[in-house]
């Protein structure tokens, strides 16, 4: 035990052998971490059942005493994986927590555990394999959203769509165009996390900044020995330099910008589809599960998922600075200030995930308006470009053929007219390979998507 | 009641008259807030009691009617005070809440508060007179501080100490110089929190975003009534331009911005004191209460406290961020992303608060070393810029006495050698005016912050 | 001189008597700042001519000598306001460039200026008569918009328009209801600036860190004997407390804050623009002169001037971010970090000007589409709340109402029906009160807004 | 040409034909990027040299045109290599000063160019082709100061150094220990930079939003004969979808994340040198040509750019903020906030590009002042951990152990003694394994660095 005065809260400290006083009460709830750290539990176990065995291979712990402790290791891993683990939010830490667990359950033996090992080190290997696990799960819910998206557009395969630039009318676009492109977008997003996860090794045994005496070759075994039945943890190392590896936290930071990234893309898509279900849009039918009325209002509909989605945005870029700036400037190896990276990780992870998991149903519901578009594709300004683009192909350069054609759009807004109305005499006054017939080809939105050679619209494949 | 299907969780919300589906369970979760929104329950019940007389005043409600739901009203707001309140977290908001423990009391007759007025209109009141309360406790918790800063500057009135400029010792200050630089930077925020809570006005009668039938004279009798009785709740107005009422979170963000400089000061304080209680600087004695051991390194005696409120920094800019973010290119007038801004809000506040609490408790236990302090102070250095001075009054042009002290340090540096022991012939070769016995008058610690008139060294006030 | 080797780079710098190498080329580049502090020479000149008397009062410079050098400082102020000032950009800094200049015109004396104070000083003295002058120029640009927006609301005082929540079509309100909202958004800003400039105290004679033995009264006579002729440069003091006067860069933050809220009105408002000024909504033609075209589409006329204000919010948040990342845990007193403040303030103090400065123009050359919006106005969810609100009169309960008006929508979508087309019978058996006469009245954009009582729309007022 | 007003500002456009009036000057400045976007110029003459081809793929230019064309655009591109290059600043960005260049050159030929393409499928082309040089450079850099560190490495190998946690002394570690933490921070961002580097994927063809009539096998065909002759352009690619390929700006935030990383790990050792350099701590001796003296104080040698560095984060956090401000929201596909990702990238570059060289130059200047060190090292507490490990290895349980030593270093604390001096009774008394000699063994630096099995001191590799 660490001190004499059983019982009181110092005791269960898991330091504090030089100190006379006890700690502030309010600091103590201050500078405890149990209420988000728990989280961690579940890989900070996997540190403590290497650990053990690393303790046994230098003879600290007996065959007997190792196997003791472990087993109530996999006990309370047990509980976590089944969800009955509830942390005791009085605990300064998880750390403390499970270790508070072993002792009642084994007594005085529980105090082994933690020889020659600091929750420095413990901290940042939990953090990584949280971080890592996470990560492959976002992953999968990209992918969810990314088949969503492909089923739609095999719904909408060849459905013309109006495509914006400035919030303005552009060209005609396919439907499917406009999902591949958050197609491509979520599936880039794949590939970073599945490159972050790539990256990610948990290391162990830096001590709290210098390594310890335990040799390496038995943290070698010890992880060997684990990785063997349980794989899914990872890249686990023994620790290569001990003050890097307790100081650092670049996978927080890395995972945080990639968040930030998916984030961003949610924000765009949620953008567009609220600009797309107002009433003068109009092209979507919002699955009505996702939207929320008004207490006064009686005839709102108001699409509050993608607005949350969007104002989400505050809270994943908020994170991001968070951590950016308690890592500022702090000086190696391990300080206190660290513990403050964990809310702002928890948080981003677990908006994204609710996020995308909740996207994957609404995206499902969506229902496109297909009469409105239709009428929305009857405004001939869409259909400039092409119209420009067959001049070019009559050998009229292209600054012309531009010329001509913001000629021809300033006449028909000034005589209240439509380019498709134009009279062969008129139009052959802009140009002399333009008419009427001409004039009705191109301006059709089936041609119009038919026309445009460079790029693909081979279905993407995950 | 709004549906027929009493019972379920849709007949709950206060809107869904045109809806067909329930919400999506996920969803409900994701978009409810409650599970913070509840800390303004004491603020909506103002609303609501304003609100009540407003009904009353345009004969919407009798004064039968009135007093009973107000009564109702009263009740809950004295179970708040009486910290008895816990919300429900199964209702969708704190309005949803309160609306529900109405209705439970005095059945159908409690529908009929939530007339012609929007939760768009009560959050942003609600809001308002929650930054006016915290703003007001922060401000006395700032002037706390001040006061422990004075008693100790009480404590070390005449006590020489090193001061620093780019991390490196410059010249030399009193302690008491050092706690004022503090005291006014608090004592700056202390007006800029006065300034803020001044200008906070919460308007009420805005409806959703567009006003209602209720007249604004009505208004201005209940409000009138309600804050003779009760004038703790701050400036309450009818509401102007209802657009912008609700449409506005200005104070929110200028809350934030002002939060971050508290914050940074507290930041700065934090650095200086981690630094002044290394070994190596080791010039305080900071109280043990608040500080931790570690579970590896028996000797250690950590500064959590101060590498915490130091690092505190990250949550604090990353709300203010994060709000900043939310609001940037919202359009009018009520989105639902502005729900969002609560949590950085409450966070803000309520990390800020602890910190000063306990910035107070530990300030008072503080210590300073002397006997280090006095070793200090024999660095030679440190007086420097007092020969230069010296010189000066001496009609040497500054540029010239900046020269020969430069040039004096290097030579005492080269021969290993102390300033004060120069010889007389030595001294003289730098400039006529030099000798042993001036320059023992100079390196003094005392002599050194007495000369200097451009400051003034009189006690602050708060 | 500082330095023997006249000539040579070194031998301009303020310091070096200690030095035996040269600053390193690249490090001289990167730690150099007359690139930008360039914009503080007038204000730098402002403490060189009070320096100047504090010097003569203090007996280290004759009266002739500081008229010498003053009326030489004098010169270079008004090359200043007639624009005639170029920085040399090989100097360190503008300090050292003036310094230099004055040693040209006046040789050795000139040396005699930097008596006694320190860049430190001089450095945060001129930012904030900067704050100053640029806040006012800046609270006058608002009020030209607040009184552009007044106009406006003259030209269109009685014309409803459509309001908003979530996006979608609200209520039925004034377009002077809308100016309005920016009006007071924008006068808030004025407030929050004149808050600003009022707080704001320049303060003199801190020295490097630790103040001088220059008397605090020759201060107070020398700053009396300057703003007797130039009031126009603010509140300027002896120091106070010289750690916390040279530390202090709080009303940098407090500026770029203010700034940002500025700017975030500024993005709300293009970013409403931008959607009322789609094909889709339509409601807005944009001044044509703030618009551009694209090099590939010949009919785009894009809102670049708004996407540009809108984006410019990530140019001003991410400054105001760079200033507390650089403040955050950063000692007392000065460190060289705090050189960054200052193109993050020029950068965000530019762009808002620009940007107050060009939205005058351009919303003085907006001009609404009546028609479309007559058009979007015969959209009866419009009227959906008044009605509720007319039922609520005729002593339905409001949760009731709501019910029943969302009944009614269900109903006419469901049948591809009008409300106002609904036949008396069918109107009855909602509720007895209703009828086509009533319906018909109510329905009515004029009546809509006229009903709403408890809102102001008295001409707002600067 | 696109106006008959040839001559005008407007004539000098990349549109313009549908519009009546000329841009408001202001806002043509406003609006202009020449000023930062010329340094894109070199990738987009890449853009033009292969869409040249792709034009006469299909027919639109003849060979000769073609060569005619490419002639001009590759003399310019030896311009750029050669820094002969300026831009234009009356041009409004670099795509519209080289069409200018060109027409000058070889008059209306040169208004094919622009044909079937858009400033939007350019820019981003552009910027990540400048993304991929720049990333590269840095790889390049970082491995410089890998190097560095390396050799650092290689001169103090075995000096032992005092290890920090919490800003206090810990424990004894390697100097080397300490240069390989941050030789391996390093490392990692050189993958970061590689994996991001690879992932890079620059399109052409998207037009503005939609593609174009051009042939995708065109596109292939040029790109590959363009990559034949340089390759070192990257990974060049046909458009797949346009709409995504135009509103992409991942690659800027990523850069911006990788970069924040790399300023975090530059900002973490600054933080400890300007620690380490500090008259208190002593270990370093630092570089002269990166420190700058005081002109007040003559003794001062300031560690000028380690504090540059430090503050430097303010910049790079604030450019990724901006980023990720500007994107939050933005609707498909093009806006024209997009504009301004280029200043916050471009500066974010520089910026570390600067530090990264100078760190190289200032590492390489860097001395440890073994006497100094040597004396922190007599710290008994350094061996606290090392005292509770070797007790373990007598079967003590650590948490024994820990209390054993804490309670030891409470006893010689108060008796003002050293724990090698404790007498052996006293010394069993504590634990029976306690003697003088184990003691002696124990506190030495080389013996406590020599213990620790578990980390790898092998020299690491690049």
């Amino acid at each position: 035990m660490i001190r004499e005065e059983t019982g009181s809260e110092m005791a269960k400290k898991m330091w504090g052998g030089r100190f006379r006083k006890g700690m502030d009460k309010r600091f103590e709830g201050f500078s405890s971490s149990i209420a988000y750290d728990y989280k961690l539990a579940e890989f900070d176990l996997v540190h403590s059942l290497i650990h053990t065995r690393v303790l046994q291979e230098n003879g600290i712990l007996t065959v007997q005493e190792a196997n003791r402790i472990n087993a109530v290791l996999e006990e309370l891993l047990k509980s976590i994986k089944d969800n009955r683990f509830k942390p005791n939010l009085s605990a300064e830490d998880i750390h403390t927590d499970i270790q508070n667990r072993l002792e009642k359950k084994i007594g005085p033996l529980s105090l082994k555990l933690h020889t020659l090992r600091s929750r420095n080190d413990q901290v940042v290997f939990d953090e990584k394999l949280f971080c890592g696990f996470e990560a492959s799960m976002i992953g999968k819910l990209l992918i969810n959203v990314c088949e969503v998206l492909l089923a739609q557009r095999r719904k909408y395969s060849e459905q013309p769509f109006v495509g914006y630039t400035h919030g303005q009318r552009a060209q005609v676009i396919l439907f499917s165009d406009y999902l591949d492109a958050y197609f491509y977008m979520f599936r880039r997003d794949v590939h970073r996390v599945v490159n972050y996860t790539e990256s990610l090794q948990a290391f162990i045994g830096a001590g709290a900044l210098a390594g310890s005496g335990l040799s390496r070759s038995s943290y070698e075994r010890a992880i060997k020995d684990f990785l063997r039945t349980t794989p899914v943890y990872g890249k686990i190392r023994p620790v290569v330099n001990s003050l890097e590896s307790v100081a650092d936290r670049d996978f927080v930071i890395e995972f945080l910008g990639l968040l930030s990234i998916v984030q961003m893309h949610l924000s765009r898509l949620a953008e567009d589809m609220i600009l797309y279900s107002t009433q003068e849009f109009n092209y979507l039918d919002l699955p009505e599960e996702f939207c929320t009325g008004s207490s006064l209002m009686p005839h709102k509909k108001n699409p509050d998922f993608l607005e949350l989605v969007r104002g989400s945005s505050g809270r994943i870029n908020g994170n991001l600075v968070s951590v950016l700036t308690i890592l500022k400037g702090l000086p190696l190896a391990y300080n206190r200030d660290m513990q403050l990276d964990k809310e702002p990780l928890f948080s981003s992870v677990e908006t994204v995930k609710e996020e995308l998991t909740m996207l994957k149903e609404f995206l499902a519901g969506l229902k496109l308006k297909e009469k409105v578009i239709e009428q929305a594709l009857t405004d001939e300004t869409l259909y400039a470009t092409d119209l420009a683009e067959f001049l070019v192909l009559k050998k009229v350069s292209f600054r012309e053929a531009h010329d001509i054609v913001g000629r021809m759009i300033r006449y028909v807004e000034d005589k209240g007219m439509r380019l498709s109305e134009l009279p062969d005499e008129l139009l052959i006054s802009f140009h002399r390979a333009l008419n009427q017939k001409e004039m009705q080809r191109i301006i059709n939105p089936f041609n119009a998507v038919a026309s445009r050679k460079s790029i693909s619209r081979k279905a993407p494949k995950i």
